[in-house]
């Protein structure tokens, strides 16, 4: 069986007006580059929201002319696959604060020429929903037949269901939780923290002096990247084995999973703006919509209208099982049209992105019935 | 009711001859620091040896003249406690590689005249128990009544079991494991990482600068105590709690644990050796008695002759219940005398150095029956 590899491009809109934010600063001249795939029906029903998360970006699925990997949710996103662009119209954007094309801390800024860096504002969830909401006008697209993301994109649609509960029709909150736990906040400090001590972070202005806080980000991912892998997918996969078949007794790496990580972080260090990932892990930690209810969430989930569908996965560890029961328990109590998927899967929290067969039904007949 | 601190002071002993070390190296005039509480009897058979963990030292317990602060396991070590020094002689000594006193990269290399540093053999567990063996011997203990550790102290403790089977009577191995998993590894990677890129390591001799590679030992540190906690034991204590009462939309700490965690990092990066935590985690990487045996670490475990208990905390997620009960039935498989705890502690790895009462009972039984 071979496949078509479908190529895409990359759309680009600056946003009408001012954006207000949470943190009382504002924005203009906001560029969103974003992508699209399948066609947008007559009545513009058909259209579905895409949000990324913290590594992510628009370029969701397909392919560009000449690259060999496909878009970051290219496994759920396609003809015939969970996402079906032969039925839907599926909408991409790079978020604010992103490092692939959208306004954000290494865009220049117009007013002193250089970038923006350390003064790019600090956004909040509610922020990017409302910008998303900017883009959706923009789009002519009055509601969304679904609004899905994973993990800090699955706090996007837990938003999106109670900013604009008219504006969706559907939401699909995979691998999220309503609020970080101490230990989530815990490991994004230590990534914080090895990239505002990196020589080379300079305050945040290393753009503007030509240099990249390499060493930071590396580490911050190499942090991230555990939390994202199950002790048993780690162990499956890597094992105690060795590179070599003996020990060395020295500091090169010397097991697999050591050069696995030191890879998968160099790859990522060239290819991020250490400023975005600090802005993404202070979206992540804030976000919290029940702290302006007492700590309620099912109040803060009062105005949904939406049908929802929460998924989880039983080895994700960032995100547990529970976490996700916590948004379930607070729509019962809300008295919400709720459904809940729990995958058996051994990806750990980055299950969301592999196509196993009891997820890709789960969401493709949760979209289309 | 009033307690009575114990003053303590640590001892120091120059070992006789070489210890040739598992990486082929050979170390000579081996300093090791250590100290005793309670009295060793007449017939040197009250002996019990305590072997400490990752950042452990020789100060087990007791009070330092001037010093608030207790030993790192006063709560289970004195008179009437778990470990009675009413009825036990407790030696407790710094490791060679340690940085408190003991032979360590810190130390003076009397050929070159500058640290060690980065010149110091990566040791083993084995080396370890090998040195304190002649630590024995120098005592005049020809048996101990108990090994005890928790953590890689749990790992020296095995190891005593079957390399020196006939010089112990019983061994207690406390929240470890008998070896790393993947993800242990990739922990202990991570910090690796953070030490050898901090720009003030210059390669393992910033002692002979004057420097300290402060930032990376700190989160060397920081990723450490995440792992020692429990998600639930960080949830309980820290939750989201914020130090002031808004978000600051800044990256100065805001959550309670970003506190706690940026202040154990600073305190430990002022105390402790870079060189000493990079070799810490080699040897904890490098632990794994049944790899000589094809993987079966019940042959491994074949030579031992003492009593065993083996202790593990539920919330333990570094070295869990399941990693003791693979230990646990290895030694049932190799038809030992073992006993098998596994206390209810909310505190994660760290419950080790709790004085839980249902812990307490089991130890104090265990060594006094």
């Amino acid at each position: 069986m071979s496949e078509i590899k479908t190529v895409v491009t990359p759309n680009s809109v600056i946003l009408d007006g001012e954006l207000n934010l949470e943190c009382g600063k504002t924005l203009t001249d906001i560029n969103l580059i974003y992508e699209t795939y399948g066609k947008l029906n007559q009545d513009a029903s058909n259209a579905i929201l895409i949000c990324h998360a913290l590594s992510g970006n628009h370029h969701a699925a397909g392919y560009y002319q000449g690259e060999k990997r496909p878009g970051w949710w290219d496994s759920l996103i396609g003809p015939d696959k969970a996402i079906d662009t032969n039925k839907f119209y599926v909408v991409c954007p790079n978020n604010i604060g992103g490092c692939h094309g959208s306004l954000g801390p290494s865009s220049i800024n117009k007013e002193t020429g250089k970038h923006f860096g350390p003064d790019f504002p600090i956004i909040t969830v509610k922020d990017w929903v409302r910008s998303q909401s900017r883009l959706s006008d923009y789009l002519g697209i009055k509601k969304w037949h679904a609004v899905i993301g994973g993990s800090l994109g699955g706090m996007q649609a837990l938003e999106w269901s109670y900013l604009f509960p008219k504006k969706l029709k559907k939401a699909v909150i995979i691998a999220a939780a309503s609020k970080l736990s101490a230990q989530n906040i815990a490991f994004n400090e230590v990534a914080r923290q090895a990239i505002l001590n990196d020589p080379n972070f300079l305050g945040g202005r290393y753009l503007d002096s030509g240099v990249n806080p390499k060493q930071g980000l590396k580490l911050a991912r190499m942090v991230g990247h555990i939390t994202y892998l199950s002790d048993e997918a780690m162990r499956s996969k890597f094992g105690r084995e060795l590179k070599e078949d003996k020990l060395n007794f020295g500091f090169d790496a010397e097991f697999e999973i050591e050069s696995y990580l030191r890879y998968q972080g160099d790859i990522f260090s060239e290819n991020f703006d250490a400023n975005t990932y600090l802005l993404m892990t202070k979206i992540l930690d804030y976000f919290d919509p029940a702290s302006e209810y007492e700590g309620n969430l099912a109040k803060a989930l009062d105005a949904v209208v939406s049908q929802l569908l929460v998924i989880s996965f039983t080895t994700d560890w960032r995100f547990s099982p529970e976490r996700s029961r916590e948004i379930v328990d607070a729509l019962i109590e809300a008295k919400k049209d709720v459904s809940y998927l729990e995958i058996n899967s051994p990806h750990g929290h980055d299950s969301f992105l592999f196509a196993d067969e009891q997820y890709v039904r789960g969401l493709a007949s949760f979209l289309e019935n």
